[in-house]
């Protein structure tokens, strides 16, 4: 079978150990005893020379539709029995495989921030709870999906952001991974790009995919004996309506602009308005500025400027700044030069260039026994990798002035907010802490919601425009400093006094060797 | 329709440009002519700290998988007849989509060099010869399908030679793109990874996937009142034949070793042998030596070590350097500590990290018009991105020492090997050359196979056992300089006198504004 039809093997995509680990739950009938795993991560990314100072979550939906399917299909069972152990024996048992095949996904319960959602390290993203060998075997594919599109609309946000509100578009298709893409598609337009040049993923998500030409359609038309000019005539002809050219293909000044120029006046005793010229090799901000000054002369003032060639949040943030300057220089508002520019960003985008993975985990952090739930603990030698222990929930707190001060991380059934005055305290350091006053708080937003229950989901997943104005909304409500795309201000996660004691009192135990903690929690 | 249906709309998983470049192809009645266009890279893999000196080349049986299968549907079609242009008119025209819809992309002639072969930059790895719109359309599955398994496949083979020839195992499915991850194990396979965890991968592939436990197998046992080594003895008790206990959870010298070799003695008593500890933190290098140095005292010196987190090529590197080291003090032979190390690798071997994106192209070299073909060029302001135009032959030029010596691009009609003595010229610069002697070459191996012709494929796709052969053998041609993971020696890539005069020829041309050259290609 090819590697093309591996989509389709949905329980499969998972490592094996999963299913190994699975088998040994079942052998000792704890595989349906009832876990909480949480879905976090401990830091943004960071690009090298610059970092993120939030993250924008993505990828729910999509892990919703992978549940929905991944029902163990009969010939993924067969697969399984056909493994043998290094004695030439059936690796799996046959009971075990029996159960398997008609394991439930609905029967987990999920709690998750919603897509588009501003999200902080430690914060957890999603909870699940339900038997142990099914939340298990989920955490490939959960952490896959999550990761991924988590880590592309942070990138997509940043890149968004250093454009000023001018247009962006996903051209990353070619330099994705396989059929990644598609996933990376969606993630960026949740994080802020406005279109995309791929065109299945458009298709499937109810996007209109946009593109100008490629430099191979000027090449042709010259290797066939004809101009640039009437390469562009060509496409103009084709496309008055949607006419932008690309012009770097001989030499962007000297012939592609005057060429543009001239097809644009053609176009024009057509009746026909074009919409622009797209820049994809030279010093860009040159470039723009000069294209502008001569469209303007022309009487195209209202063309738009693609811009395209290894950008990011970095080269765009460059690309403005120089223009600001430059623009003066030749009796120009920048501002109406920089209203012009659309960015086409790529490779930098797809692969979150720099840094091209979310360090996203999945922690086992409470057990049910005996009716009473027991939190789960991993301790480590660095501090940031000692799990926060317990069934949790989380309240962004909104100060008087609107914006975000802190996601406070309390314990499942605590009310934090019931005294005038409480203290919270930093996520691992205990020492650490801070007074709040209950009148400082304008907001307490909760951030989870309830998902899946009881068999159902209980949630209506919102369309890809509503997700859009949650995140334009999240990210108004974050500090300019958070936003910043080089060495951005710290947000505070913090955690509530008593999740805080919890967790010491887990750590001291552990550290006495007695590893389990006697009461319950709640 | 949902994202993780993207994957079946094969046809559309491309950029929208190629759709309305054809149309204007169409509109233009240049559709059809034949055309070549070249798939190669310009620059190895730059890692940062250091670089690849070769490429591994994969990909080529998945793309011809999307190629049988990328039949536009007729809701791929229908979404095309549903845009509008910016009058709202639509966007393509009705006889174009009626041509589309037939469109077969059999009747495309297509040279390959086949995968697991080591590559080197400007060499043509894929030739593309027939109707300029099917050519044209193709360019961005190609390029990413390629270009993401050949990344793959390259640092799948620079971690294998830091290993030594031990076993290393693809553990990156949860920090892949999306499905994504799929094509990269494929990849990680071809270049050198002897297992992977991606289940369904293995399945589709034929292969046997692989893992060993999770922390939270044991953080659930301890939650539950049991202790560590009631979570092993229960790994244990449930696969006898294939026990590799996960020891880092607690404590890896304190808790974790020493209960694993209390479980390994329960083993022994029942038959069993085990077969091995993972540590997954730490100072793996240290730890390595002193778990072989316990093991050992306790009979099981044959158990593996299976290491992993964060490892990449350097890491892996700078481990067995120092256990060569680390080795001697404690009286042990660090040869037989490394021949019991596997390495399971994630994250930087899944994401290529450091350098996550293959930087291959796809450009249109020739043209073919009154039954001649004329050769296309672009110039660029970067001698490294002007093209190498026209057909294509590459020959490896193997020394008397067995050695590769270079890879000779010349035209696809000469002979090169004709006369005692000749001279091949550096890519970019015509005015480095060097003289040849044919007595000095042993073998000139032809690179580019057909693979697909008037509409059949005649190519046998090898199998992944014949892949990994051919790769081992054409790394063996390596010289040790080129091999070497840090700051390697440069391959040469050379072009026939034949070729680089006519690419002068081109050029001057070019610059000369004549924009096209009169003589046809042979």
């Amino acid at each position: 079978m090819s590697i093309l039809k591996s989509w389709s093997q949905k329980f499969l995509f998972t490592d094996f150990y999963q299913l190994t680990m699975s088998q040994v739950y079942f052998d000792y009938n704890i595989h349906e005893i009832e876990v909480q795993f949480d879905y976090f991560f401990r830091s943004y990314p960071n690009y090298g020379s610059h970092q993120a100072g939030f993250c924008i979550f993505a990828g729910l939906e999509t892990f919703f539709e992978w549940l929905s399917q991944a029902k163990p299909k009969k010939q993924e069972i067969e697969f399984l029995k056909s493994l043998k152990n290094n004695s030439l024996k059936p690796l799996f048992k046959k009971n075990f495989l029996t159960w398997l095949k008609d394991i439930d996904f609905s029967t987990l319960n999920i709690e998750a921030i919603p897509e588009g959602r501003v999200v902080h390290p430690h914060v957890p993203v999603v909870s699940i709870k339900g038997p142990f060998a099914l939340a298990q075997i989920i955490e490939t594919p959960l952490l896959n999906i999550l990761n991924y599109q988590t880590l592309i609309a942070t990138k997509a946000a940043r890149i968004k952001e250093a454009a000023k509100g001018q247009i962006v578009i996903d051209f990353g298709l070619r330099r994705a991974q396989g059929f990644g893409g598609n996933a990376g598609t969606r993630g960026a337009i949740i994080g802020g790009v406005d279109f995309s040049s791929n065109t299945g993923t458009c298709f499937c998500l109810g996007l209109t995919p946009k593109g100008t030409h490629a430099h191979s359609l000027v090449q042709a038309f010259i290797a066939l004996g004809y101009s640039e000019e009437e390469a562009f005539w060509a496409f103009a002809k084709t496309f008055p309506d949607n006419c932008i050219l690309l012009i770097d293909t001989i030499n962007t000044l000297e012939s592609g602009l005057p060429n543009a120029i001239k097809t644009f006046k053609k176009l024009k005793t057509l009746g026909k308005n074009p919409i622009g010229i797209r820049i994809d090799s030279g010093d860009l901000a040159y470039l723009a500025v000069q294209c502008y000054k001569e469209l303007k002369k022309a009487g195209f003032e209202n063309c738009v400027i693609v811009l395209s060639n290894q950008l990011d949040e970095l080269v765009i943030h460059q690309i403005l700044t120089q223009i600001e300057q430059e623009a003066q220089e030749y009796n120009l508002n920048p501002k109406e030069i920089i209203s012009k520019l659309v960015f086409g960003v790529g490779t930098r985008l797809i692969t979150s260039a720099g840094s091209c993975s979310l360090d996203g985990v999945y922690k086992l952090t409470g057990v049910k026994t005996k009716n009473s739930w027991k939190p789960a603990l991993k301790i480590s030698d660095s501090p940031a990798k000692t799990l926060i222990p317990g069934d949790k929930k989380t309240y962004r707190l909104i100060d008087t002035r609107g914006k975000a001060m802190a996601d406070l991380i309390c314990l499942k059934k605590e009310h934090p907010f019931d005294k005038e005055k409480f203290t919270i305290f930093h996520p691992q350091d205990s020492k650490i802490f801070r007074t709040l006053y209950k009148k400082e708080i304008l907001k307490a937003d909760l951030l989870q919601k309830p998902i899946q229950q009881n068999g159902k989901i209980v949630y209506e997943f919102p369309s890809l425009i509503e997700i859009k104005k949650q995140r334009e909304q999240d990210l108004k409500e974050l500090d300019q400093g958070v936003r910043r795309l080089i060495n951005p201000h710290i947000y505070h996660v913090s955690l509530s006094e008593k999740l805080c004691h919890l967790r010491e009192k887990l750590i001291k135990n552990y550290r006495n060797k007695t590893l389990t903690v006697k009461h319950s929690l709640d």
